[in-house]
């Protein structure tokens, strides 16, 4: 390549990754406003919040499957859940087949809390829901993003992808139990 | 429409949005990570450096509008516009046709940092980059995002995507200004 393609190419590069970065930058900040509103009721962080999801949904977790999926610190996953285990909401345990790990586990509490947290998820608003409405409407369903699925795959593996698809095949799934549990937090 | 029906629509809602929350996070720690990376070496934080950006590549920009497309509170934009002021990469100013906003605008030195950070861009990973390029090899270009860009159309207002093209469209015409000073940071 000669040097002034290449030069070209990695200031495509440059362009491209900056303009990533401020529409990650303000999609994220967006969420994280939607988030924050709809957890507010239930004083927890949305580290806290992220932690149950994600043991709500794969059934129960190791700390560090946790921490990959929830993109934080295996420190900041294990105190969380520390705190969330004060509160009555997860359990620790060891598993047999595999003493490494520390796993956890959502309780009954926990279960129904999250359990109440769906059942409430309107009463709050959702910008980004809101702003995907008009491409519902045009395209007869919500946006699947697979781009950012592919980028997402490449920097953080199909580990990442398989459990962020194993999650929300629970979730659907457990659609069934909400609407056969009702008044549950009634 | 039936009771279950709307029930349906609802929980569908919530599982998009739910998903689109947990992307959205995965991309954003990644784009973090890249950018505090890159700006490590020049003691800035991301809000700082994103004050500068955004001045340099809209030649100037009322702190309600850094606020805006920084997205990031007012007085975060004050207090860190301030800070730049006092390292000397920044000038305040009035304008006459605008009495009531407060502008800022690169110095020499600020406008010399930018570029010169531009230049040592690929000098540190950036795994977002990383990560689409597969996707630039299988379609012959970048991904340019559009369902993203139209969610955050419908939730910022046209005015916020107004601001980004004109700022990339400066970036771009730039680059002619980076080929012709080669030798501005050494």
């Amino acid at each position: 390549m000669a040097l002034s393609e290449e030069l070209y190419t990695k200031k495509e590069a440059m362009l491209y990754s900056q303009r990533i970065a401020q529409l990650s930058k303000a999609l994220w900040k967006a969420v994280e406003k939607d988030w924050q509103q709809w957890i507010k009721p239930y004083d927890l962080n949305i580290n806290e919040h992220h932690i149950l999801w994600i043991s709500y949904h794969l059934k129960g977790a190791s700390i560090s499957d946790v921490a990959k999926f929830g993109v934080m610190h295996v420190s900041t996953a294990f105190n969380f859940s520390k705190k969330l285990e004060e509160r009555g909401f997860l359990n620790f345990s060891k598993r047999d087949d595999d003493k490494r790990n520390t796993y956890v586990e959502l309780t009954a509490e926990g279960t129904a809390l999250i359990i109440e947290m769906n059942n409430n998820y309107h009463n709050t608003f959702h910008s980004v829901l809101e702003g995907s409405l008009p491409l519902k409407e045009l395209y007869g369903r919500f946006p699947d993003f697979l781009d950012i699925m592919a980028v997402i795959r490449n920097i953080y593996g199909d580990d990442f992808i398989d459990i962020f698809e194993r999650s929300f095949r629970n979730f659907r799934e457990s659609f069934d139990t909400l609407e056969e549990q009702p008044t549950v937090n009634s």
